[in-house]
């Protein structure tokens, strides 16, 4: 398959923005339509509630976006019937034209980690997604099967570098001999995978991206600079207290670099006041269209 | 639900030892008979030869060890049908009284951190675990939701120290200003956890463990003094070259405080020439009772 850093960019191209909703649904903020499909202590219902919502918000922002990040999480919490739902969504995600991200962070050593990236990013099973986010706790040999796996399969990672938790700095920002944070070395071990010709794109983007969820603008100027090559997934649009404007840090000069992602301020919009006399899939809708017009505006103004 | 670890010290002293078997299963190393189950690029039918492994392995260990380590990935790689094995395979140890490890490896940040901890240590998924393995990247906070989730269900958690790969050190072991290393500070975050009323068991142990996969004895000593009231998870008995009295620094002074985890050398013993003339079932069972008998000895000795 095509280099995913080339297929991301081209996706974000058409749609002229760099905007990523993420998909994290929860039972209780579902539309009450949908909630009630779900039985009290009963996974499969649950699970399918799950899917449903899922498919129409895919279907609803679906042409207004280049990508997509489901996270596994809130599907998991079903067990076996929400991983089959987090598999469909995959599935509706791409038959709707969409890149998807699993956001999985998966991690581990050796042969568990070869198979956690066949599980996402290769292999026959129903969970792979084009690119997924791994934990970077386990130093450069529990990545590599994740870079290996990226490089066979035509897919990316997003490595976490910097997570946006209030505790996150206790390990991520210590300091090191040299000066450097920790996650500084995490990002400069991305830096030399961003070198492998086997992942770097046509248009000199690497498939190994990175989770910038920094705090400041300074740190996102920060890993920018570090990474030049690589592609930084950002949380923290809207809900997170994220505009638009905080995110221009994390763009190289090409207006490329980066996907800003937005979660409850877009697919929970229906619970907004203002939104309350239109459809729920019209309101997530239009939720997104604010979010791609406020985001588009950043990118081609750099 | 009775404290995690005094589920698990009750387990281990019925069966005087503390041995854990890894259910890792890969489909090339299955009993051909079982292995002829699958059909090529056919995931339920790879998951179903799986969980067949799994239960026919669970039968012939569950009477010898306390708990039994069930890798997710393994099962993942298989997609949703691979994930509804691993459920299966919880319960059918359940149903053998074994302690269940769900070694996930998970974590993330606040909301998702606990939709993980519901999915694998609470709620009503088919994946819930005695205990399970977590990721200590995001600091105190991503940890949090797992802790609370343990408290409230009665349940384990095994904090990601140090782990056993050649390059964990890169980032595990740098030296921070004070002159501690990064796997310690997360040991510190693990030791005041362990001080939380609502995890600690009457025999004065916490249900709130750590993956200790040091690569010498001297290391193993400095977690076990910096963690007193904390359960070592230590991989790499067997196949990973462990011998048991390697495994003596990890124990506490009154036997307890550490499992021993063994993989390949058990669940693949068929495997080795001098098993060939037996049923493969029979092969991991005596693999097993070797690993028990080498294991009990080193801790009555202590």
């Amino acid at each position: 398959m095509q280099n995913f850093a080339d297929r991301l960019i081209t996706a974000i191209e058409r749609r002229g923005h760099a905007a990523c909703v993420n998909l994290d649904p929860v039972l209780e903020k579902l539309p009450a339509a949908i909630r009630g499909m779900a039985q009290a202590n009963n996974s499969e219902s649950a699970a399918s509630a799950l899917s449903k919502y899922g498919r129409a918000v895919i279907d609803a922002v679906g042409p207004l976006i280049p990508v997509v990040k489901i996270n596994s999480a809130y599907f998991e919490v079903y067990g076996a019937a929400g991983v089959a739902a987090y598999a469909e969504l995959i599935g509706h995600a791409h038959r709707a034209g969409l890149l998807v991200i699993g956001d999985v962070k998966r991690g581990d050593i050796g042969h568990t980690a070869e198979m956690y990236a066949q599980a996402h990013l290769g292999g026959s099973g129903d969970c792979v997604a084009d690119a997924i986010t791994i934990n970077g706790y386990f130093g450069e040999d529990g990545i590599q099967p994740f870079v290996d796996a990226a490089a066979n399969y035509g897919r990316g990672v997003f490595v976490l570098v910097r997570t946006s938790n209030p505790s996150a700095g206790a390990i991520q920002d210590i300091g090191v001999s040299d000066g450097r944070k920790v996650h500084e070395l995490v990002a400069a071990q991305v830096t030399r995978w961003n070198s492998d010709p086997r992942l770097l794109g046509t248009r000199g983007y690497s498939s190994i991206g990175a989770v910038a969820g920094t705090r400041t603008q300074a740190d996102a100027a920060t890993l920018r600079k570090l990474m030049p090559q690589c592609y930084l997934l950002v949380p923290g649009y809207g809900a997170q207290g994220g505009i638009a404007e905080d995110f221009r840090p994390y763009f190289n000069r090409d207006g490329l670099g980066a996907i800003v992602a937005a979660g409850r301020s877009v697919i929970f919009a229906y619970e907004r006041p203002e939104y309350q006399k239109i459809p729920w899939e019209r309101a997530v809708e239009t939720a997104c269209n604010e979010f791609v017009r406020d985001l588009g505006r950043i990118r081609t103004a750099i």
